[in-house]
């Protein structure tokens, strides 16, 4: 799609429509590299902004960055039995370096866990070398057939957390603490909000002992798996040999937890929030959330509108508020207005000689509404709770879609009619038996996305399980998914 | 060596003596992947603060970060010839993918400027689309036969600049204005004096017209190569077809600018300042400026000093000082003393019961000098200012250093005395000839670091080559270098 083209209607097609937001707003691009994008500078400034917040995040409950190779010994992946078997087929294989054939492959990083605990089992010695607490932010490959711009690219961004501890309560502990933290994260700056509960077996992280998982729902009625948090137990130190002396003077293995969240964000972000018109994005992640645009006939009218327009910029800079002007000649006001919101900037503000008299501007939000606000010395007050009301009001409307579009409770038929037809969450009991979940995949498509965490159960906890009938072990969200 | 061990005087061997710096104050590790090493937090912490306060000096001159593949495939790089040439040889690459032989291999980047006009050629129509000023920070692989922790490895990270332009003028001008850039982050951030000027051809970028360099002397008198900056005229624009039209209604290739540095900067850094003691970090890129040490040996005292050393951490902490709190028990305050000291923390804080009566705690510099400080409302301001003191001293004393070290018009005997011997920075006239470079690097190892910027270079001008004699073209700086 060219820049000037016709954003496809979501309901036409959604995933048409989703490409051509991204490319209309610049965000991403296809590059002649099978599977993997391009991250342009509008998109790029999204994910430096959730990077920014999530690590400000990380490192107030105390965790510290590093970086490990890109490079893993192909050896190295197959001391961990599930972990191979997860991710051998998807890996990208260097076999040559420096012009000659390598004796040993070496794989492009899939996740780090082996590389980062053949390197704890150097460092860790002691009950007072733990807790480990790491965090990386890198790039990934995984070798994808199909791929989807952001969503499920061969290459990827991500920060990868990787923790050890002395005892299994505390891993858990921590493993816990990610997910709520990734959780405040989507909830509180991607206006997004999230389910959150335990992984299947046969959906969790291969090599982990449980995985938890952030579970949004999309506008098209499928599920997006935003962020995992994995209690390893001592998997990956048995297979690398991380012991340590413990305070009672035995020897033990460490207990550990790894957690990611990756440039995935930024389609789960577009896919929560906009409209046929382009991208919305909430006010927090926005690199740009006011565009000035002023209005003028003449050369006179322009200089006095730009005097005044250059002077609101000024002040909004100095407030904090992520700010531009636009003063391109040779485009209309209407066709700036109408690319401003295809980018999904959150406020435009718009300055006329009339309004420089009158000593206004007009305020008109990305979601709608539009009204003049004096411009003077509260604007830059009156323009920040705007902005924190648009922020508000996007997780509001998303979680407002998000429960119209759960069914709590359903039977089997429903289930089946449900995942068939218009999608969303359907919460219904679970047997806990494999072949229940394979049996609805096959027929529905739809997987268990989580075994939902207390608050968001049903209640009463439905009894027995939507497919076989026989008692529920727990309660399960199902849905199609990303 | 183990952490407990002694770091070898720099007057021993000052290889091994880098090496133990880096591995008792925790900055990297090796790996066991042949070249690549292990940031841990401590040097990450360092190359954090770089890549931030770079980043806001890219951005406030208009640059906005991307993200490009981390894969190329085989067939661009032989596009500029120059370029294939430089760089194939070095390659690390990707033969297999998703469990399957490639059809085309994939190289890993080794630089990004092929993929990057691969997309500008998309992207770029008109003159109105320039100037493009990109920026990447990413991981970059180079196969690379002898390593060295941070100064070479096979994997490193960096920051890549790449920008088009509509004129050979503003491309030049680009160049010049990010050499001037990393020279004031060089001087500034990291107390490390460069000279700058421009490469001989034989130490070119493979694909550029010219390059730029900043040289910065280490304490071994060897150079370090600390940053470049690469006109590159049309060279990539031509192999990729990436044309716009121009303001008159023509049609020009766009001509191109690509400037770097790396984690090699951490190592100028380490090289630059550090003693036998350890790191020694100037202020301004310290993870850790002030450790504050309690003193006590009873608990009623361990008490009355942490409730004062805790009120001066905060304060330090509230003034935007990177402070911490060393109040680990069964260690004693020498042992503390000495390993914070070895880590590079600038100020230490001691406080003990004495010092909680009398108001103070003493303040010890890194680099030399102890003195009580009141712990009242002065403290955080005179805190700060010492760290100004030490950041600029530490400027002065490798300028001083570096100074000592340089010669001018040396003969040709000289030459060759001071490269087998002492090193540092010779200035000599230069023919022009690539023989006579080759002959003198044959001859004692040196290379031509730069042919230095006016404000560097000696007055009068050397008239004659220091090798063959003929009239001089050019001033040039040799030295050994990293």
């Amino acid at each position: 799609m060219a820049d000037d083209q016709r954003i496809t209607p979501r309901a036409e097609d959604f995933s048409a429509w989703y490409n051509d937001v991204i490319m209309r707003a610049q965000l991403a691009d296809y590059s002649p590299v099978r599977g993997c994008m391009v991250i342009r500078p509008r998109g790029y400034g999204i994910w430096e902004l959730m990077q920014s917040a999530l690590d400000r995040m990380f490192k107030d409950t105390g965790h510290e960055n590093a970086y490990f190779p890109l490079f893993i010994p192909q050896s190295f992946l197959a001391k961990e039995a599930e972990h191979v078997e997860g991710f051998a087929p998807q890996t990208a294989v260097v076999t040559r370096g420096g012009g000659k054939e390598l004796e040993e492959p070496l794989v492009v990083r899939p996740t780090s866990e082996t590389i980062i605990y053949a390197m704890l089992t150097k460092w860790v010695q002691s009950y007072r070398d733990l807790p480990v607490l790491l965090n990386q932010w890198a790039n990934i490959v995984r070798w994808e057939m199909r791929t989807r711009l952001f969503l499920r690219t061969t290459e990827f961004l991500w920060q990868e957390g990787h923790t050890a501890h002395a005892t299994a309560e505390e891993a858990e502990q921590e493993t816990r603490l990610i997910l709520g933290l990734y959780r405040r994260f989507m909830e509180e700056w991607m206006a997004m909000p999230v389910i959150t509960g335990l992984k299947t077996e046969s959906e969790k992280f291969a090599g982990a002992v449980r995985t938890y998982a952030c579970e949004a729902l999309m506008q098209d009625n499928r599920a997006l798996q935003a962020g995992t948090s994995h209690f390893l137990g001592q998997n990956f130190a048995r297979a690398f040999g991380t012991q340590f002396q413990t305070a009672g003077g035995g020897l033990d293995y460490v207990w550990s937890s790894s957690w990611g969240v990756s440039t995935r964000l930024v389609g789960g972000l577009i896919m929560s929030h906009s409209d046929d018109i382009g991208l919305v994005c909430p006010p927090r992640l926005a690199p740009i959330q006011v565009v000035i645009v002023p209005i003028f006939r003449s050369d006179e009218e322009r200089a006095r509108v730009l005097a005044v327009a250059g002077g609101i910029q000024q002040a909004l800079r100095a407030g904090g508020v992520r700010v531009t002007l636009d003063d391109r000649d040779g485009m209309k006001p209407g066709a700036k207005y109408y690319e401003w919101e295809s980018r999904g900037v959150p406020v435009r503000l718009e300055i006329g000689p009339r309004d420089v008299e009158k000593g206004q501007a007009v305020l008109a939000r990305r979601t709608g509404g539009k009204a003049p606000i004096p411009s003077g010395d509260g604007l830059v007050a009156a323009v920040q709770a705007v902005l924190g009301e648009i922020q508000d009001a996007l997780l509001e409307s998303a979680r407002a879609r998000r429960d119209a579009n759960t069914v709590r409770g359903v039977s089997k038929d429903e289930l089946v009619a449900l995942m068939e037809g218009p999608g969303g969450f359907a919460y219904a009991g679970y047997c806990g038996d494999d072949a229940c979940e394979k049996a609805i995949q096959e027929r529905t498509k739809a997987t268990t996305r989580v075994l939902p965490d207390e608050e968001f159960r049903s209640d009463p906890a439905p009894a027995t399980c939507v497919w076989c009938g026989r008692e529920a072990t727990a309660e399960a969200v199902w849905a199609r998914a990303y």
